[in-house]
């Protein structure tokens, strides 16, 4: 029984970990990633107080406060959220079920998912959707990345440099890419295109070990060993898990109050998860700071939510 | 005329300023002191992303990262702002006037003042609030503290070990301060206390050359020659120059939205001046980001206050 679980392990979620773990409260961070939105960002320059740096680097080091405050860091998708008598149960897509007294939604915009068999389970143990993160653990291995976008041909690009084989899986006969870059993807000789495909299944034992892909004009399926497969078709906001328990706006983001209490007594939210204007590194942090000490409050014997939710 | 005058230079002001110089308005930061409370804190290890430190070398960093993209820092005191037709126009204490097109109010908490003559004509200038900030500027040279609790003594005992003299002025004749620090205090031949007495005015030319002191019992006065004035006399909300244009709250807090709007367009307002409960540096820090980027908005044709203010 954790006193809190924060779900998600970007700015938010890692600031309002340093809170808790400070206020003495047992904390575990359940996240599908390290960094968030932040990692996407190679040159972050507005974050007061530390100087430029790769947005991967400045969520490294929020990581390393967190734990050395006390957080628990466990990978896996929550798919799941009950209520429960003490509190809330909080089941991930492995099966694994995780119980807390308080509950912090921290866990921003996801990867749009493609919904395939394998996907959710594989998810931090060979399916990824972050070149720039995972991409250094493919060295001399395979992989296949998913996607059409700048993200996805840039991402096979850069895969490419390290990996010793990409297939780059695309339902489409184009790319939606610049011309230049797509002119990059051609002459690379890492790189195989497989236009006109989706990945149909993702299959392995404890992780990835091949993916079955599908022409959608032949209906041909082919089956590809690789170690890892990078999703890179977006992000979207997904509280379908939730939406039972508190309430969200037109655009399905979690509504909060200005310090983050949600509609329901003893959940909280902050970052990209709640309907935010500005989507900034810093911003998250601040409301992830505010989310941390309201739930201290909250489980401390403080009232919850302060606005009127009738 | 700026585009964008900042006043305060704390978290919120500095990182506000940030904000708005990389959205290329031309922003001026007006404030009495660079860094507000989080100088008073020795050793800030919750900010997250910069390891543990000062929070006076924290601010520095701000300041050099404002700075370094273009803000201009006007020290003094801003003690009256009008509504003009372009914008507004911002008064000082010493008689310089600024004019700017918006304005964010990030001053939060200020020095209880003392409302004696000279105050606020020296500030800056030999009057300031913040031994730990200014001690050093004193170096073999003579000052007056004036105050009782533990902030006065801690500050006198702190100044002392720079200063050649410090004046430990009190309006009563024992201290607040814990029995230890009094004694290390009286201890001190570096320091004289002066009971019973107040600080009538501060008398200078261009900065402060000594202080009248009188004696409430026996109404005796004298002059201590003096090149500074450290007032420790605790902080305090001060609206009184803005309640015109905006709302407040009981507190004389500035209200604000989400996103750091006050009831006047054009007005915005971020950190310990407004209601928001958490008094730290990220969050202080992130909800001065949101003004900034909501007055960029603002001035660049978006709507003003998104909430309701009837």
């Amino acid at each position: 029984m954790y006193d809190v679980i924060i779900v998600g392990a970007g700015a938010a979620g890692l600031t309002a970990a340093i809170y808790t773990c400070r206020k003495k409260l047992r904390t575990a961070i359940i996240s599908i990633d390290v960094g968030g939105q932040t990692n996407l960002t190679s040159h972050i320059e507005n974050y007061p107080g530390t100087g430029p740096m790769h947005g991967m680097e400045l969520m490294q080091r929020f990581q390393n406060e967190a734990i050395g405050f006390g957080a628990e860091l466990i990978m896996g998708k929550v798919n799941k959220v009950d209520k429960t008598e003490k509190g809330f149960k909080i089941g991930l897509a492995n099966g694994e079920e995780y119980e807390c007294k308080a509950l912090i939604l921290a866990y921003g915009k996801v990867p749009r998912s493609l919904g395939i068999e394998g996907e959710e389970k594989f998810m931090g143990r060979g399916v990824t959707t972050c070149v720039t993160c995972d991409a250094p653990l493919y060295k001399n291995r395979e992989a296949v990345v998913i996607g059409g976008g700048n993200s996805a041909v840039e991402g096979a690009l850069e895969l490419a440099t390290i990996a010793r084989k990409v297939y780059l899986v695309h339902r489409r006969g184009t790319f939606r890419a610049d011309e230049i870059t797509v002119e990059k993807l051609k002459e690379n000789k890492n790189i195989e295109l497989v236009l006109n495909s989706v990945v149909a299944k993702i299959v392995g034992g404890k992780n990835v070990e091949s993916v079955e892909v599908e022409n959608i004009a032949t209906k041909e399926k082919k089956f590809f060993k690789v170690d890892g497969v990078f999703i890179e078709i977006g992000y979207v906001v997904d509280t379908s898990f939730v939406q039972h328990l508190v309430k969200v706006n037109e655009r399905k983001e979690i509504i909060v109050d200005e310090r983050g209490n949600t509609s329901c007594p003893g959940i909280f939210a902050a970052g990209d998860i709640t309907p935010v204007p500005y989507k900034q590194t810093v911003i998250a942090a601040g409301d992830g700071s505010k989310a941390a000490l309201e739930c201290y409050r909250w489980l401390t014997g403080g009232k919850g939510a302060v606005l009127d939710w009738s």
